[in-house]
């Protein structure tokens, strides 16, 4: 008898039908004679119900009241799947953040878990019962409500499934898996049936959206095996697990993930001496922008050029910042692209094989795509390149690694 | 400075623009420098829509899980009017029941208030803070979420103000207070600018709708101040207080009550022996069926009857359950009869007043309406009467006891 947490997101109880389609599902796996403890998010299309209400009354409401409101979003679910699980005879019982007591920090609506009290749900779990609880929400040492930000039903879960030491974390989604690349771009796009921790972080931050980057850390953190399945479909999905596991059959590249919500700043001619860097990024880290990609290149003239980039929707607050400390460093020119995308190819396998970058350049040079940055890291290449050639990128690369699904290609 | 607790219902919440009136009405009673609790309801509408998806699950949903979902309805509220007096630069902070301590017993969807924990409330306040207070709901000792039943949010705010020692507790509603009868039935009911818990317990008992009863028992018993006044009108509305303080110009008879929402039982030709009575309504108490009036003549032939009223919606239920007991009784005939009215006069001036009764049966002899049953108390006499005769039973009476608004007449 093995114990999993399964955890259902917006879209799979984004009804009262689906809600009971989720008890099916719950119900087919205690048959199995497994213990099953359920994770929900709140109905799809609540949380921005609940928002709106909230910035009807306030452009910048209160974090901490945005907390006690957004959570109650969970708790219908919870609620509903409890009956719905009872209603077909199956014993179950619902908890908020609070009644399980997630201890998390205080910073509202970005909290992180601290704690998890396992014994009330291992108390249920002995009586029999499936444990229903509100992902997404936690407490703080005084009581107060906190919500750990979008998507974070997925860190809720990888918590839980942790602390209870299961066997497997379960999240049900609207997509089959994980995929070499995006299914839309690229149409015989693999599932991947197996991905490293590692891998996943790397495509998961890259943009492949299907699972919060912070559950998946928590995962590989704490050793939970992870597996992303679909809600609507009968396939095992991706499992995500320890390298060591997997790495003697570890394919070079696992997938290639894109993005293109990023912009591009560039500060070019400042002097080349000690410290440049951290005044030019500094100020705008300051301002709360997350800077992702940062190049400098060494010059000749004793001037160089800091390129960096940031999400798109920070861009000209990032270009307004630089302006302000130009002058201080002596800055030549200032400019923003916001016409780019970055592509990355992750895999493992990389560490020990060489000639990958290589094979990289090649395949874009081949199609006549510049490029414009790029940055490595032990188990990924990222090249950022002008935003219109980005679905030919990914289709060349996606063919020269030969990650295609050989039934569909 | 004075402390009160303001209590807000669904209708006065019903959309974030009313929620907003609500913010500057209890900032207005702010900066006549008093301090505020306030306890709302959730939005109306909200429990009714949360009702129909536990229903399209399950039509006799786990009361447990009921509470689950039923309590995220003030949960927003509190959320919402929080972050409404922030905007107002009005420092604020929301409690659940749970996050207060409202400690109820266990009886989900009907918990009884046992005890309000006062700390948490006294320490914001202390900081200059505005508490809201979702009402409705609490805590059993297991943690687990209760609710109060419909209207539980009364409950909340007089048990609140009754922790607090509130100067007073302010139940703001859609009318403007306590009239001496429903003004849709005569137009020149008179509003009520005193009236004793005593009294006000028999008219809110007997139909006048305005305040849950139990809310009204509990401030009676700790003898808070409460009053009644309207969310959208400046007018002071009606007080609820001790009797002793008004007596002396209490006027004999305080209003008039009416309902026409009971059914009348009656079981003839039982055997007149002791424990008959036991018998007949035993059975329909057990069935969790409220029995009202209750009356039995003396009879001759060693037989007698027995009338008592229920809730028409129960009525059908309980000719059954007379049916099935009716041989054992020896019952000759069971009756049911809904078209009925009951009316009551109510007034603590009765207790030294004699001849109201004979004033009462006397007007309604002289409008040719027959009495079906009378009971009394020490401060009521209640009439059933055929319905089709109660409006203009309640306009005689009304007028016969000159009750009514001089301007108005």
């Amino acid at each position: 008898m093995a114990l999993y947490v399964q955890k259902f997101g917006g879209t799979s109880v984004g009804s009262t039908e689906r809600i009971e389609a989720v008890a099916d599902r719950v119900i087919a796996t205690r048959k199995q004679g497994h213990d099953v403890v359920v994770v929900v998010s709140a109905m799809s299309g609540e949380t921005n119900r609940l928002l709106e209400l909230a910035n009807a009354i306030h452009d910048k409401p209160t974090p901490r009241e945005v907390d006690v409101l957004l959570s109650t979003g969970e708790q219908v679910t919870i609620a509903l799947l409890s009956m719905a699980l009872e209603k077909r005879g199956c014993k179950a019982r619902s908890f908020t953040g609070g009644q399980v007591r997630i201890l998390t920090d205080e910073s509202h609506m970005r909290a992180r878990i601290k704690e998890i009290d396992d014994k009330k749900i291992r108390s249920e779990l002995a009586e029999g019962k499936v444990v229903v609880v509100a992902g997404f929400q936690g407490i703080d040492d005084n009581g107060n409500i906190t919500t750990l930000g979008r998507g974070g039903s997925d860190t809720s879960a990888v918590a839980l499934a942790a602390a209870l030491k299961a066997d497997e974390c379960q999240i049900y989604t609207d997509v089959k898996g994980v995929y070499t690349t995006d299914p839309r771009v690229v149409e015989d796009a693999r599932l991947l049936r197996t991905i490293t921790f590692e891998e996943m972080l790397e495509l998961a931050s890259l943009g492949a959206k299907i699972l919060q980057i912070r559950s998946v850390e928590f995962a590989g953190k704490y050793k939970v095996p992870l597996r992303v399945l679909s809600s609507f479909e009968d396939d095992p999905g991706t499992l995500i697990s320890l390298e060591d596991e997997n790495e003697m059959e570890a394919p070079i590249i696992s997938g290639i993930a894109f993005t293109r919500d990023e912009a591009k700043v560039t500060v070019s001619g400042v002097p080349d001496v000690p410290g440049i860097a951290y005044q030019v990024i500094g100020p705008v880290s300051e301002a709360g922008i997350e800077v992702d990609v940062i190049v400098q290149n060494v010059s000749a003239d004793g001037t160089t050029d800091i390129t960096f980039t940031v999400k798109r929707a920070d861009s000209e607050q990032t270009r307004d910042i630089i302006g302000r400390i130009g002058e201080n460093v002596k800055a030549r020119e200032v400019t923003l692209d916001k016409k780019i995308a970055k592509i990355s190819l992750v895999g493992v396998g990389m560490r020990s094989h060489a000639g990958i970058a290589s094979k990289m350049f090649k395949t874009l040079a081949d199609e006549s795509i510049n490029i414009q940055i790029i940055t490595t890291s032990e188990i990924k290449i990222s090249v950022v390149i002008d935003e219109k050639y980005l679905e030919l990128a990914v289709r060349a690369l996606h063919s020269a690694f030969e990650l295609g699904d050989e039934e569909k290609s």
